[in-house]
């Protein structure tokens, strides 16, 4: 069977580390019986450097009519890069915010772990890690102040900008809903992360999460102040299940998380929408300072293609296939120069690509 | 020469820690020949349960017509106290979001530091601490999603709420400009935090800093998004000196950066208008779960008395004595149950604020 992917391999290392998920891809769609159709979309700092703007309307529709889009990373470095001096909506970033929002990804899934062999990378004390963590952030990705009205002013002289964060109690209740879903697959606890002391969308956000709680009987949930959270992530990640947060609060704890599993380089993510269709990105960023180099790490990017495997194709046993063929290439020891460690063999991006594809 | 004082006691260890405070405060006055003239003034629950608010008319303008305000803590556990009952503008934080902005407390500094002899708290590793770490964080405390306009209300039968996030350059201005004035007696580098690749209050914001930076040649500025330096925080967190950031993202990225410290009880905070009056109390929060106990440490409390010695009373000398003092009892092995270690002495809330009046 075939299946038609998009592809934006993107900027900085996204298109070296895109490259070996889809040799894994194309490895896993030769032992379990499908193909990949791949079709390149240009997003970020590529499409600037082609069309002038960060999407282009072809981009999004090419990604609409596919059944799922395998990303790289965007963006370049912000202080050197001619990018930065467009204005901001036209600036790498923005591309990727438009394709969020015009493909209603509204559900980004952002797994943060500690792998066990990497363990010695992990910012946390022994006793802090304790028998380790594993947590699903889910971040609403279309609301809130990303996408509110906002507006810059001069009144009487003084500068003023006005940023807005709206919730509505359905764009609350269908990730409420995807999360409280994947807490039942996972250790039945939601945790749910808000500023409801503050804000009136986080009261809102709180009592509709209430309600949707009430269909699942089996999970547990509880509320934790954002600023908690900050130091929860940090002095006890294992308490942790399933995370469940707006947009802005995502961002920052899903960051947060990513960094105190102590290897960022192996985190996937997938955004989803109301059907099986979703953009499956590393949580990383394009690294442009090692671009070009061939040291960067594919993990994460290969897992992201494995959650595309599982979620937009439903090829459970080839996104099996994945993971533990990364498991394996890990347990043998082999490493990219970011979670490198004594007695272990040091590998390029491509190598570490071709072993993961022949342990499928 | 006698000063007056407005202390809040506040709830949950609140009153025990602020007396010790004041024992503190009363031993530097006998040396160095001041006199505190203390006025209780009730905020958050100890007000709800007399006034059936968290905050009155009369103890705002009690706090105003004092030269400084010491504070416990107030608030108390969400899930069982009464107090969460009521709306939220008649919850206990909201007694403290009044009096911030009553009384213009802008600049909200919170410093977050390695103690040496704490280093087996922090949760982070050895490799990581390095050389240890010192930041002051400067928090905008009176704009933002915090005091924006905001409203909850049905459309078409679906609820949605409302916050807004506003900021002018005036109030830009002012708190950057402490925050360098600061930086200019540490180590001269100011870290501007802000999400300025997507909202617009964050680029006026990094755009007003930047001007600021112009009158502070022999500081350094440097911009970070607040995803990254909420992962900079773990990774890295002897990098940053003074961290200016705005209301929210300096709610979370500060408790985020006491936790990092790993003691917690140890942190002090001043909150700043633009005169010399200012609100002094501990980072933490009320603990109600050991209220009573006598064994809550009163340290952060008594170092945020140092700090109001030092800003709102012009008296250095006395502060630094507060300050040695600390450092002494804690070198000769002193400990509350929650920085306790092993071959150090545990003491309670009262004896830990004796050994440190006795030793200034
Ligand atoms: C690039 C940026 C706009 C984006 C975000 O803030 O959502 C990124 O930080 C992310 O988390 O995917
Ligand atoms: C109690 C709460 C409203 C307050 C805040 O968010 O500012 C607290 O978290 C703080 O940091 O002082």
């Amino acid at each position: 069977m075939n299946h038609k992917i998009a592809v934006i391999p993107g900027d900085g290392i996204g298109p070296e580390i895109v490259a070996e998920a889809q040799k894994v891809l194309d490895a896993a769609g030769k032992k379990y019986g499908f193909e990949m159709e791949y079709t390149k979309v240009l997003l970020g700092g590529a499409s600037i450097d082609v069309h002038g703007k960060p999407i282009t309307d072809e981009a999004i529709e090419t990604a609409r009519s596919s059944e799922a889009v395998l990303m790289g990373s965007i963006g370049g470095d912000a202080a050197t890069s001619p990018w930065y001096k467009l204005e901001p909506s036209l600036r790498p970033e923005a591309g990727l915010l438009a394709i969020r929002k015009a493909l209603n990804l509204f559900a980004n899934l952002r797994p943060a772990y500690l792998y066990e062999e990497l363990k010695a990378a992990c910012p946390l004390r022994d006793d802090i890690i304790g028998s380790g963590f594993d947590m699903m952030i889910m971040r609403e990705l279309t609301g809130g102040l990303y996408f509110g009205e906002r507006k810059t002013v001069v009144e009487d002289g003084v500068r003023k900008a006005v940023d807005t964060l709206t919730y509505d109690e359905k764009e609350i209740r269908r990730i409420a809903v995807r999360a409280f879903d994947i807490a039942r697959k996972r250790r039945h606890l939601v945790t749910s992360v808000d500023k409801a002391n503050v804000l009136d969308s986080s009261r809102l956000w709180r009592a509709v999460v209430e309600e949707v709680a009430k269909d699942y009987p089996d999970v547990a949930l509880n509320h934790m102040l954002v600023d908690n959270c900050a130091m929860q992530l940090v002095k006890d990640p294992g308490q942790f299940d399933v995370i469940l947060t707006e947009n802005m609060f995502g961002d920052i704890l899903s960051d947060e998380a990513s960094m105190v599993t102590g290897s960022i380089g192996m985190l996937s993510s997938a955004s989803l929408n109301e059907t099986k269709f979703g953009l499956y990105e590393p949580s990383h960023g394009s690294a442009p300072d090692i671009a070009g180099k061939g040291i960067a790490n594919p993990i994460a990017t290969i897992l992201s293609a494995a959650m595309m495997l599982r979620y937009s194709l439903d090829l459970d046993e080839a996104a099996d296939a994945v993971e533990n063929a990364v498991k394996k290439v890990l347990g043998e020891g082999y490493r990219t120069t970011d979670i490198m460690s004594e007695g272990c063999t040091q590998v390029g991006t491509q190598k570490m690509g071709d072993l993961i594809a022949q342990y499928i």
